[in-house]
């Protein structure tokens, strides 16, 4: 399988850029992202919290906004090189009647939205606000010292129909899951910024939002978040981990924030430039794909998601059988 | 609760020595503790394989007798400061009315045999061969490169009743876990050497060997075991972790080798030589005793172990309700 | 200061790809990079060393050469994205009157050969042969467990020069050294990938290879290599470090090989991807630039460096004053 | 040479307890230690702050006392197993034409005052007040995160003058620098804890106290200090390291205090209990003794030292040629 559709994308999108959830209570998910896991708050506004990693240099990549219920995600966010490339963007859709619109958003550039072919939310800009450079105050580091955000990762009724919309703009498939036997894809990671992924689309109920990550640097920071989440009283908060995921190579440790969102903390990823290297298949039945060593996940890690504001999710279109489901998962 | 009964022992007992075990295959032996987990071969001849980690100058740690059948413990190693502790030992047992033998071992000086009040078999030196010093051959160092043999913990009918044997002798109780609202002791973490423990009795079927446990230097190399475990295929045998104890605050994993014996690899003890400090107790309902965060152990890790050659285990005299007992078990 | 000539380059240079160096005994160098580093070699014939870190994919990133005499610098490689980009670099070349050549190269795709502005001998390929991918591995790891090439540093008589070859072709400035109260630049951080750098210019006799540099995952890595190569008796083959730099937050150990050839091991670059971002400049006064704690360079480190075959290098133009240079040199 | 002249002391030190220092600022030591260092203040009055690490269970491991002038040590702290072992130190003295006193000191039980045969002046107690337990208080690890006090390095003017007092009390030597070719003793590493040092002797101008150490757990530990330091403009506060003693294997940093005292931050010794194992002799002229690798120690690191509170240092009765001195210098 080949793992791009095109080198000369019309429009340059270089990266995962930030997400936008709803929380019921700043001060909580405030509490928890950063005095929990060690995350950096640029800003926080009566209704809305920014938040960043260590090293990021823009205004944001995690958006909080106050709102009552069920936590939801508003969007997801990409960026692009320049805007040019948001010209070339509204260029490419129009000319692919994919509908789209501009939107102010505050701290952000020109911002575009537009929704993919599973119905996920995006917008896309440009530029941000820049941010103090905080890289060497190493005097700030605490707990995971999250450095920034990486990936996201999306439940989606159809993968392959997901990949219709990012390939021709450039993304590269890196490594996926298919069923035993067969080319049906049931995860894919799809990669712009030289690592293994941006975003990623596994089959489930969706799209919901399964989880967004962010990088940290070294191995005892993903144990020392799990020390200071207990020592906070904040263990519960823990769903899976630590433990290495076979697929893209991720020793990782996931968190339930407040309002019920997951947010993976992770170490170890590789390079994935060369395009002359094969996307890296997996079969379904392997279990070390999801983790070389230690327990399964659980159900709630497997099965439950975030889903985004307005967007009402479709039942996947392919089902697991259940033998090959139950190995995967823990009884907790 | 005090935590001694005297600061004047009879005798010296300086630390946990070694342990004796039985293999069905020598050469697997050797690919689990070597190859795997990086332990460090000193001797193999065709009965026997003598081990040791990195730091340790005496011959063996770590010895797996060639025997058919299932694995068994021969004999738990305690190391005594000098030939004269071994003599007023022995005065201690006679008037004491303790039976004990004297023992001819290959590599060790004149050796004690004798069984504490649960009828753990033990064995007693002064002194073994010298060993070549690898501690700073970092050439050498593999995997969790284990530094050397920590402590051993046993399954004992009645926990009270072992410490009876060892409080005489200097012992000294650094933590412990008693029954809610009552001083009934269920776990005993015994010391000698100024870290939590040489020796742990819990309640179970006993007397049976649970685990013995080894140094290792710092967060990363548990991690990296268990990634040299999956690489080389031998992820099963990863039975726990990694995940934190609250008592003695482990950072462990633990590993079940090719005739089910229990390792444990663990970083982070602290130092515990002032006695003005009160033993630490964590109620029997506290999960948080056995980890601070992740999931629960597996049944078998709270319910199998290794028994002793010739000894029959007995039923432990306290059952835990099933309530408090599902609280500590994830059900894989 | 802008840190980029152009979004939009004729051609798609990825990265840093692979140097080519001259030894006068394979074996020695070979004990080296795998022996004490912990370097993986892929193939090694009679007359070459083929090398790379335990991720990459391809063929080599390490070319050792059996030559006699002073170690040499055949090529610096670059790594383009397709055979497309080599025709539009040839097209670029020649529309700007740049020399070059097509080479056969074993294990490469075609490759094209060329100079830059201050006589770097370069080579630029789109593919390679594929190694076996090791990631996963983990029992492979050895000493400092190098990931993959990251960057190469030249000694080049004047920089601003350097950088009118590579901004053309996309290259982005993100740090830079400048004299104070001027905007002579005398150090320049070049990057296509995605992180600080792919090649670094600083001001000195040149061109000449100061250094290149391969990833490590963590810190302790980084001290254990020192451990390891004490350990095997080759402690002085370290030249400087353990410390971390100010421009491009590398914590760093500098090696020279058997044939003096210097390179760096390093951990902790972040992610240079956004164009809003101004490049950083560092005033040549600043010590915290090359080292924000510790004993600075020696002045082995600042002033040796390998020659490129066939390549008479020249005295920088500028030159530092003695104060100056003073406060960055240890006198051993 | 045997390490130990009796394994039946007339008493029971346990270990290395506490350090009393003179400060011109306890603002500035607090802003050193604790926020640069991340000790913990137990306690802040207006002549004296009271410090300790992270697992310390007792009241200070480290006093400063405000004072004006030259920086001075008061008292080197040793601690004994219990009052018993204060009178049985009491009868010794005596025995022995020893003069000591009886001292009142806050948080700290009975507290006998005397002299060692070189001069410096010691206090050992029994108890001290005890501090809450923050071990599991993850929350509060910032930096280096040091767990406990560990040793003291006592510059002499005759080293095997000092271990005359320190040897019948039962400290053994564990390792030893000696003059190339003879038995005469430059410096003396005794233990009473269990690993290689509670306090070590080293040839020079005497007493003094050269340094006092704390560990911390891990290497990365010993990099995030330094990067901290640099943070906050405290990188020059550094004098020495990182690097790894060949003597007693630990990888250090040292550090000056706001009055010049020095402290050391290290990692990784090994466990030293058995009397089977011979003390560890390393030749004066061997370079590995003092460092591994890296760049060798600058003369402050080796000559300066703080003198104790009225105590006249006198010069050292061995002089070192200066070609030994040189190899051991960097000359910063």
């Amino acid at each position: 399988m080949k793992g791009y559709e095109t080198l000369r994308p019309a429009a340059n999108i270089t990266r995962a850029s930030h997400v936008v959830l709803t929380a019921n209570d700043l001060g909580a998910s405030r509490e928890f992202y950063s005095g929990v896991l060690g995350m950096v708050v640029t800003e926080q506004t009566p209704s809305a919290l920014y938040m960043r990693g260590l090293e990021e240099r823009s205004h944001h990549s995690l958006v909080l906004k106050r709102a009552p219920g069920q936590g939801r995600c508003e969007r997801i966010g990409l960026r692009v090189l320049s805007e040019d490339d948001l010209d070339a963007l509204s260029e490419h859709f129009t000319a692919n009647d994919i509908r789209f619109d501009w939107a102010q958003v505050p701290h952000q550039g020109r911002t575009l939205h537009v929704s993919d072919t599973v119905g996920t939310p995006l917008e896309l800009c440009a530029s941000m606000d820049e941010a103090e450079n905080l890289l060497q105050r190493f005097d700030l580091y605490r707990s995971a010292s999250p450095q920034r955000i990486d990936h996201f990762q999306i439940a989606a009724q159809n993968v392959e129909r997901a990949m219709r919309f990012y390939m021709p703009l450039g993304f590269r498939l890196t490594e996926y899951t298919a069923k035993d036997g067969t080319d049906e894809i049931w995860g894919a990671w799809l990669a712009r910024k030289g690592n293994p992924h941006d975003i990623v689309f596994a089959n489930g109920r969706g799209p919901r939002l399964h989880h967004f990550a962010y990088t940290v640097r070294e191995t005892h920071e993903l144990i020392h978040v799990c020390d200071v989440a207990s020592a906070l009283g904040q263990a519960a908060r823990m769903e899976r981990g630590p433990g290495r995921h076979g697929i893209g190579n991720a020793l990782f440790v996931y968190f339930r924030d407040p309002d019920g969102h997951r947010i993976e903390l992770f170490t170890s990823h590789y390079q994935a430039i060369d395009v002359d290297v094969e996307p890296m298949r997996w079969d379904l039945s392997n279990t070390r794909r999801t983790h070389l060593w230690g327990l399964p996940a659980t159900a709630r890690w497997f099965f439950e998601a975030t889903e985004f504001a307005g967007v009402e999710p479709a039942e996947p279109e392919m089902q697991a059988d259940p033998v090959t489901l139950e190995r995967f998962l823990a009884t907790q």
